[in-house]
């Protein structure tokens, strides 16, 4: 079930990655690489934090092919895709969510404490998106109007205060659609955070 | 002793990164997140390039507080802080000074050779930093005009010659002010270094 | 033999590095930086991903001075080299050859399959520049026009697929060859890949 998932959310960030060059008219080679680093950059990060080795796309090859399928679906349906702004916002949330949560999760097996680990699903959630942002050249989606990061803290801490409650499978529903939830309200009733001052 | 200077170096980095975006009027969350990388940046590059984990902010919770204290000082000072130049000026020399000393220190407690640990030192002072300026688009400020970096390689290089000669609360003191000096002087006089031709 | 074109790479890339800030009247200290950054950053990033310490230019300090000769070499034919653009794209080309293949074979030696140790090898011949472009907010190299990446993937694929039937020497002067020949010719004749749509 979380491997699933982990794979579904690799495939989603693959994607979304890909697309991100969009307005720049990417080769193939700059897409999968923008896939590829936002499916595996926030995961890594958090793993060369916590010094947990190997890296989950090092050992398992099935990530490697979820990216591949992911931008090779991209390449496919590229004219389609691009144009489903809703779509990518849903992908990208559903991408966000999974990375999140597992991330969690992660983070509370190898030990550490609660701060701590919702700041490392954060990171499994968005340092992936952020890492392409930052070599592309453009302000990092978390930087941008809309509430992002913040929906991945609301959801991971969620998922711990409801940890001793909930099942599991529950949990990681609930927690997730947490996440994809105020994202996706957020994008649409153009919500943010209050500014300084 | 190290452990309150590094608390405190925590502290003044949060603030400083806090302040970063200060143009760009940025959110709640903008604003921790650039602290906080800010405040671990440095530090967390030091430990996973020597391997040396855990990570001083995974496993002890007090440099998240300082981070938290950090941010909390600026939101609530903001306007009074932001135009304080030289405040802000000061708080960011403080810090990187104590983190290049401090990382000299524990890189040759990890045994490597002088040399590199005057680069771990200069790293755990800036690239907090650099960070920082490399997510939100800026231009880093070690390549800015005034000396900067080159002051913590001074610092740390200082630090590692009067080792044998001075006590080592005296030799923190002394080479964490020559850091603070030479910076602040940069910037009052306006000092950089010779152009390549 | 490795040790060697190890030692050459890195004052190649330290080389490309210290120049890559010429438009902008780099001081001392910037150009040094960007040296070292670009001679050390793809190969400690394959290092860290794949949890292989200590890192190479932490244990021995040869590859520091081989750094500080590829800067010095700069600094004193600064006008010579930097009008040698033909140079300097063989510097790099060399430079990124001799990082992949290298990296392809020490990510075998430590045991993962071969399409992540085709991947380490790009990433240990290209992420050096991309962090330096990254820091000095240029679009990163591999996203330009010119076929850069795809060179490295190509070598590295050639290396592997050639290791059971030919010579280690001759593998490596062989796909390294390939690696600056491609690009080369990419550069002379303008080629890149398609892109999408």
């Amino acid at each position: 079930m979380q491997y699933i998932f982990e794979l579904f959310g690799t495939y989603f960030f693959a994607i979304s990655g890909a697309l991100a060059l969009k307005g720049k008219e990417p080769d193939w080679f700059s897409a999968t690489f923008t896939g590829f680093l936002t499916a595996i950059g926030g995961g890594s990060l958090r793993d060369v934090l916590l010094d947990s080795y190997p890296l989950v796309w090092v050992s398992d090859i099935a990530f490697i092919y979820a990216i591949v399928l992911g931008v090779l679906t991209t390449f496919i349906f590229y004219r389609f895709v691009s144009r489903l702004r809703r779509t990518l916002l849903l992908f990208d949330s559903l991408g966000i969510a999974f990375f999140t949560i597992l991330g969690v999760e992660k983070a509370i097996h190898l030990g550490v404490r609660p701060e701590i680990a919702v700041i490392m699903g954060m990171f499994s959630g968005v340092m992936g998106g952020v890492i392409r942002d930052t070599l592309t050249n453009e302000i990092p989606i978390i930087f941008r109007k809309e509430i992002y990061a913040t929906a991945c803290l609301a959801g991971a801490g969620c998922y711990l205060l409801l940890d001793p409650v909930l099942d599991r499978n529950w949990n990681l529903s609930v927690s997730i659609a947490i996440i994809v939830l105020i994202r996706i309200l957020a994008v649409v009733f153009g919500l943010s955070l209050p500014k300084l001052k």
